[in-house]
């Protein structure tokens, strides 16, 4: 009986105790931060560094200005749908979800950088690791980020200060249509510059359909070679800025451990385990 | 035998499938921000904020210029030792921990606001909740935040711009020490404009003790009294700024669900709960 019960708590204790692996899904910001057309510049400034004779201290102080849509960030439906939540106005349940990894680097190579992502593609997703949660943060991976920051490179322009020359592959409006009216997810992003194709700038219906139905939109989204398609916990970091149509964020996936993967996948798997395994024990014991 | 094995079955999808609860724990970036004295003020300029003709769309853009030292926010190693980490150079493995809440608002009232947070109060929490776990982002709640963003009560001074006047409670260095040297924590933070005392302002010995050991420091953090003691997990989602010395953070706990509050806490004691009940029916019926 001792033996079962040990047995049933190290299964649970191992499921339950792993370290979780964070992956950071951020580019840096400082001034080679690639903005949208038209935005003023990031300014650093230094307010204080090196040795303060008053403190007795070392001392570093700075400040700084940010454009919001610059980097890694998220556009608040704010941006493009009039009266919907500014970024202060997102509930923080908005801004944590299940992390839904849709890699098209292969479907991008192969049709060319103006690639327009599929129902299709999102539904074979789905047929490997299951339907898309509610409450998912859905990601585009298209091996975009490795050009980040050449803006040449990112906008796939020579002109790119130009949007309406832009080329950058992006959502389908079927599938944008298709997250919002289908599925019930909190955010959709992309490694590149918008999920919504470079070739429709200054048209955005992919923005509008989404920002109409109070999904976030995330930008910029670093090293989603590090991420599984499945079984992570997404973070979004946004700065909580009053009254912003969008802003900065610290963008974070949690692996293993103390996150929602494991504690939605791995650890009923082997709680569960551990209850069959005691049940067997009992069974040849008596 | 299906009974007992649904029994378990269920208990631990409980645990381990209840909807997340995430605790938004930072106030509004605004400008009513609170900074320490002699930080340039935060500005925000509505770059478009209208219906925009050649787009045939709504649209809000904003930028905003913003001390590093303000509101919600982090300090980074550098603030205050040379070399240490800048914001950008803390590993992201750092900005994520289970959540370990030091309630004193009952001893700040009765000691008075200059109240130092005593080694026996840590012991004291670590008697009821367990050892503060290796990784874990420590935080006290003295009450503060109920006066944010009014100055004279935050500082508790007359003189909201010369820091030698103010009277807030924090960490006696001892138990900076303590924390420091005895544990292995990511974080420690308070809802005050800093986990020093205000009276330790121009000498910052507790920031030192921390910062050497690369123990981030959170400051004005929101909503304290919607979190557990234990049980929950935190997340620092500070932006990625190059070469900062701290810098605004979106910080949220997150409870219960997928969290690794609930996979450390509750459904380690719901899978054992389960484990031992399977047992005891077995042991009924046989």
């Amino acid at each position: 009986m001792l033996l079962q019960v040990v047995l049933g708590l190290v299964l649970c204790v191992v499921a339950s105790l792993g370290a979780p692996a964070v992956i950071d899904l951020t580019h840096k910001v400082n001034a080679r931060t690639l903005f949208w057309p038209g935005q003023p510049p990031f300014n650093f400034s230094i307010l204080h560094r090196g040795y303060k004779k008053e403190w007795d201290t070392w001392l570093e102080v700075n400040s700084f200005a940010l454009a919001e849509h610059g980097g890694t960030h998220i556009d608040a439906p704010s941006h493009y749908i009039q009266g919907h939540w500014r970024t202060h106005e997102i509930p923080a349940s908005h801004l944590v979800g299940p992390g839904v990894i849709v890699d098209v680097t292969r479907k991008v190579e192969a049709a060319g950088s103006d690639y327009e992502v599929t129902v299709d593609d999102m539904k074979e997703w789905e047929e490997m690791y299951g339907e898309i949660p509610d409450g998912a943060v859905v990601i585009m991976k298209t091996g975009w980020s490795r050009y980040y920051p050449d803006s040449y490179r990112v906008f796939n322009s020579r002109t790119p200060q130009d949007m309406y020359s832009f080329h950058y592959p992006g959502l389908h409006v079927d599938t944008a249509r298709w997250l919002a009216e289908e599925k019930s997810v909190v955010a959709v992003g992309s490694d590149t510059p918008s999920p919504e194709p470079g070739i429709n700038a200054g048209k955005f219906p992919v923005h509008k359909i989404l920002l109409e139905k109070n999904i976030i939109l995330l930008e910029y989204v670093a090293n989603l070679d590090k991420m599984p398609p499945t079984g992570s916990t997404i973070f979004i970091g946004v700065i909580n800025l009053q009254d912003g149509s969008g802003g900065p964020a610290r963008i974070m996936g949690v692996l293993g451990g103390g996150s929602a993967g494991l504690a939605r996948g791995a650890s009923i798997i082997l709680c569960l385990l551990s209850v069959l395994l005691t049940l067997m024990f009992v069974g040849n014991w008596q």
